[in-house]
């Protein structure tokens, strides 16, 4: 629909330092049933990856940045960071997506 | 308690191609009210980040690998990636964590 590039992106969004995470700490409190020692400060967080066609990855970056924004975390607890996957042909990226 | 140093990983789990994704399915049905276009491929996972004090990186990334495969994903239907997120001396990354 778009023209351009497909840019693949990652958003991880992490609960905020300070902020109570019960995931992360049910995950803790397991460890000792499985016999694992030495695990700790662990946090539970999303992953969202996706592909945004864009001329640039300039723009792409703006899209998926008011989307993980608005959507995908929570601003007042959570925090996010989008990291690029890859760039190719919006053919091609499609094709893997359905893969 | 572990003698060592301290490892921070990620562990990124997302659901294999072709598994149903509904909160992927969901927050493209969402793109539209936000007025975000060109967005496909949305697959929706968990990122878990936690701290190994091992001797070793190889022996701190063979605890991630038992944890990620037995208690954070399901192997049916989910894929795992572990990412190192640093390296440390063990007290410095307990201070980070805690932070």
């Amino acid at each position: 629909m778009t023209s351009g590039r497909a840019f693949r992106f990652a958003v991880n969004v992490t609960p905020k330092p300070g902020i109570l995470d019960p995931q992360g700490r049910a995950v803790e409190g397991s460890l000792g049933h499985l016999g694992i020692d030495g695990v700790s400060g662990v946090r539970v967080g999303r992953r969202v990856e996706l592909t945004v066609d864009a001329p640039t990855e300039g723009e792409a970056r703006a899209v998926v940045d008011s989307l993980a924004s608005e959507l995908l975390s929570n601003p007042l607890i959570e925090a996010y960071a989008v990291e690029l996957l890859g760039a190719g042909s919006a053919t091609t990226s499609r094709a893997k997506v359905r893969a």
